[in-house]
């Protein structure tokens, strides 16, 4: 295969972004396709055969463009919809941030317990708790939805008293059991690390599935040889279904460098 | 025209049931079909173009349902696009939740100020500003968009520490003028009204657009003389684009009452 051609991130929304930064950090030579489906966001309040459906159409536009690799940037859409990824990229790896969270929980865990924050489809779907367990059956995994994570984000209220108040308020159950880890199982968390820090205390380490995604990423183009070698700059295309009012702003402030053209795609 | 025709009421998810649960008890004998575009909610992040494009898709549909009244229980379809509903009604009577806040706004303030509360997109569309200074270009307006609050509601954190903290940070910018009434205008915020009144005190008066769009709408269908006469039980149907895990609880939490049987529809 090609080296040189692109990795394919996507997700619902624009929260995929965070794992696109994460990936120019680690894999600064890649050229990257980012597809956002912004017009039918957000993904985690709707049914499964609808996800199923969209995660396909996504697939397959990526799949036309060529990609050498698929990152599925959604934790909804890696919960309930991977399998209709992986069987429609048949010989191109694909890998999600779901498998890379689950793997750098285990391994960062030392056998004490794993907390999961998420969405509410993400957490009910059980799909963190399921991959910890193929990795180590014996992982205690305490998990917990957070519905207001993400418009507390899109709000910009990364350091305020009522992100505090709230975090604290969805994290007392979790802390109160013996956790070393905590998965931020959301592309919109990241934002929120340093707060999340704040609140867990010293002895839990957070798991940021943008950056774990990212050097697994790594990882797989290696083991494949599949790493682009040309040190020309890289090309970064991002594709969305509907450009709203703050999609600049809110997507800047997650990719942590201007966007530069966006391109909108119709279904 | 046939009375006993049903009356639509849409919206681009659930918050407009408070709207129906309004007609109930203002019009208990009328028959209601609502729409709720549930597979797309929500509109308030999407593109004006796409948001003109979906009210008429609505609109048609329930056009089909031979209504004979028309309510845009939706605050950004009837910011944005209520001259598309006009348009496709023709000479049926259409009235949205925007008007009937406005009305009741203007009657309610006595020339003191006017608070306006609700999504980006409803408050940075100016529409309530707009009527308003229709009926009354003297009028001072004050807007304050509450992005939380729909995330709020849904969560059923209703009378929380958060919503209180929330609430008391979007409100200090309007409650430092001489505001007399404040307009909810979300069809989510009924369901913070005993929070809200704690919060802006007894000197201001809560106009929901829930119940004033009720009143409009009975005294539209009575100058119409289109009331339903026939005191039989009137007949409720619920038509969704998708059918999400929490459809049902939080549906049933704003209608106030059993949802019975929801209908799917696909575009």
């Amino acid at each position: 295969m090609d080296r040189s051609r692109p990795i394919g991130v996507f997700d619902s929304g624009i929260g995929g972004l965070t794992v696109v930064r994460a990936l120019m950090e680690r894999l600064p030579l890649e050229h990257i396709v980012y597809f956002g489906d912004s017009a039918r966001v957000p993904y985690g309040i709707k049914s499964v055969a609808t996800i199923e459906h969209y995660t396909a159409q996504i697939t397959d536009f990526l799949l036309q463009q060529n990609v050498k690799m698929l990152i599925v940037a959604c934790n909804t859409m890696a919960a309930v919809a991977s399998q209709v990824v992986q069987e429609r990229a048949r010989d191109i790896p694909v890998i999600d941030v779901i498998e890379a969270g689950a793997l750098a929980a285990v391994e960062q865990s030392g056998g004490h317990g794993i907390g999961v924050i998420g969405t509410p489809t993400t957490i009910n779907s059980n799909a963190y708790a399921r991959r910890i367990h193929e990795l180590d059956a014996g992982a205690r995994v305490y998990s917990q939805a957070c519905p207001l994570f993400v418009p507390l984000v899109e709000e910009g209220w990364l350091d305020h008293p009522v992100t505090r108040l709230t975090a604290q308020e969805y994290l007392r159950p979790v802390l109160a059991e013996d956790v070393a880890s905590l998965v931020l199982g959301c592309t919109h968390y990241p934002l929120l690390k340093p707060l999340l820090k704040e609140v867990v205390g010293p002895g839990v380490r957070l798991v940021d599935s943008a950056t774990t995604t990212a050097q697994l990423a790594a990882a797989r183009l290696q083991a494949l040889a599949l790493m682009r070698t040309q040190t020309t700059r890289p090309d970064y295309r991002y594709v969305v279904t509907d450009v709203p009012l703050r999609f600049q702003t809110i997507g800047e402030r997650f990719l942590g460098r201007s966007l530069g053209q966006v391109e909108r795609f119709e279904w």
